[in-house]
């Protein structure tokens, strides 16, 4: 059935999983409302690209990428206009459990199939199939939709339930958002003891300060000039507001989370949003 | 010239270091003041235990493995009391780049030499000799020195000066002890949105959002029952401490740091202060 994809939202980090989905032999026709969106799908394996959904003929296989809840939420206002019977779809933005649940009922309702899969990694990890899925739904539903998902990244059921897979990827980003402005802090932090942060970030990477985001951003933290956006800083405001917000909301403490969220607004008040997320390490300086 | 060492702090850490340091063919004489002190050295190849520097009879090379700045101030005003030239100093212990500074010039005017070698490591790490010298001095007293640190762990110079060595155990413990609490704080989080922290860990740890202490904290966050302690909440109590107070003193912002900080300290307010510090994530629940 998913020979036909609508993907909605081809942004940084969907063109490049809609381009990988396209690849993998599936017919592709991109949603994307931004013109800028068209012109980076030229030369990409994506069959067409449209701005409203209302220009696709059926709606059959839909994966969405959208940024936010709200953007979800006026998607599916959309899509309950035409018929969704037998349609199956795979949000992959990272929403929260609150949205996909809400979002899902809607679209079950209209007899539409769904499967919560938001996607970890950043924009080289597209490139290289290197992403991480966290998918949750029925097992019957994630089978008839497995080969787009093949097509992304491993394949890694985390649970049965829509909302399992949000869930499980606001665990992921709190503790990314967090190795992130620690690595930011202490490399700001080696420098303002006078030391040489290279030498302190070669010095701990490999003992027990150890973290995949020191060793990923650190180099970009320390490096001079232009620096390429793998993942903006815009992401990480979304993601650790969501992290805090439903941390709030299930009665979590989350204090280090809200110490990170700061940074990255701060980030963004510093007019950073569009920078890698590396470059919060400019709030300390 | 280091055949005979005084191994000062004979402590949870300190009592494996110095053992490994006399199985490496030294005749070790430690010194406690504690009791229990001794009687944990039985059955080691530590030569002999005291409980006052006084009652060593020449003081030749002296490594140090007290607990606290204060401390150490304490243990050089008693050397002061003998003759001290041409001894030589390991500081072992974390105390800080100010501290370790201000004693070494004191030792030194008196005509020690002194090296400055912060360990970092845990209690099972100190059998195994996976522990991590930082250290800092100048390169012929770390030379001469270098038997006895080789009996620790592998070689590490960071820099010439005394104080770099603490100040890149500092940039160390900053990440460790963020990344032990964030962990705490993931796990709970976990927990809180109705997931099983133990398949959300596996689900996260070898990715992006992987770190050293998740991985190795992780598991002990989870187990039910009484917990060996490996590094106690103490440790980061004071060293977490110790990062906030330089942070400020060389006016880095160091947000990340006081929030671990603060929930070490409230481990420390529920009667923690011994146990494992991976109970901080008793903090959450």
């Amino acid at each position: 059935m998913s020979d036909n994809i609508t993907f909605i939202g081809v942004g940084a980090i969907g063109l490049p999983v809609a381009a990988r989905i396209a690849e993998a032999g599936h017919r592709v026709t991109g949603v994307d409302p931004r013109p800028e969106a068209a012109e980076r799908a030229a030369g990409t394996r994506i069959e067409s690209m449209v701005t409203n959904m209302s220009e696709v003929d059926e709606l059959a296989t839909v994966v969405v990428m959208v940024a936010t809840p709200t953007q979800l939420t006026g998607l599916v206002d959309d899509a309950l206009e035409q018929d969704l019977n037998g349609s199956g779809w795979i949000i992959m933005s990272t929403v929260g459990p609150d949205s996909v649940r809400t979002e899902a009922e809607r679209l079950q309702a209209a007899g539409a199939m769904v499967i919560d899969s938001p996607v970890s990694g950043d924009i080289p990890g597209t490139g290289t199939g290197s992403l991480t899925l966290f998918t949750s739904g029925a097992p019957s539903d994630i089978e008839a939709l497995g080969d787009v998902l093949d097509a992304v990244g491993p394949r890694n059921v985390v649970g049965e339930r829509i909302g399992e897979g949000q869930a499980f990827k606001l665990v992921n980003q709190h503790l990314c958002a967090i190795h992130i402005a620690a690595a930011a802090e202490a490399l700001n932090l080696a420098d303002r003891m006078g030391l040489d942060p290279e030498k302190a970030l070669r010095a701990v990477e490999n003992g027990g300060a150890g973290s995949r985001m020191l060793s990923d951003r650190g180099p970009r933290m320390l490096a001079l000039g232009q620096i390429e956006v793998h993942n903006s800083i815009g992401i990480f405001v979304k993601d650790a507001g969501m992290v805090v917000h439903t941390g709030h909301r299930c009665r979590a403490q989350v204090p280090l989370a809200e110490a990170a969220n700061q940074r990255y607004r701060l980030a963004a008040d510093m007019d950073l949003l569009t920078e890698d997320d590396s470059q919060v390490i400019r709030t300390y300086r």
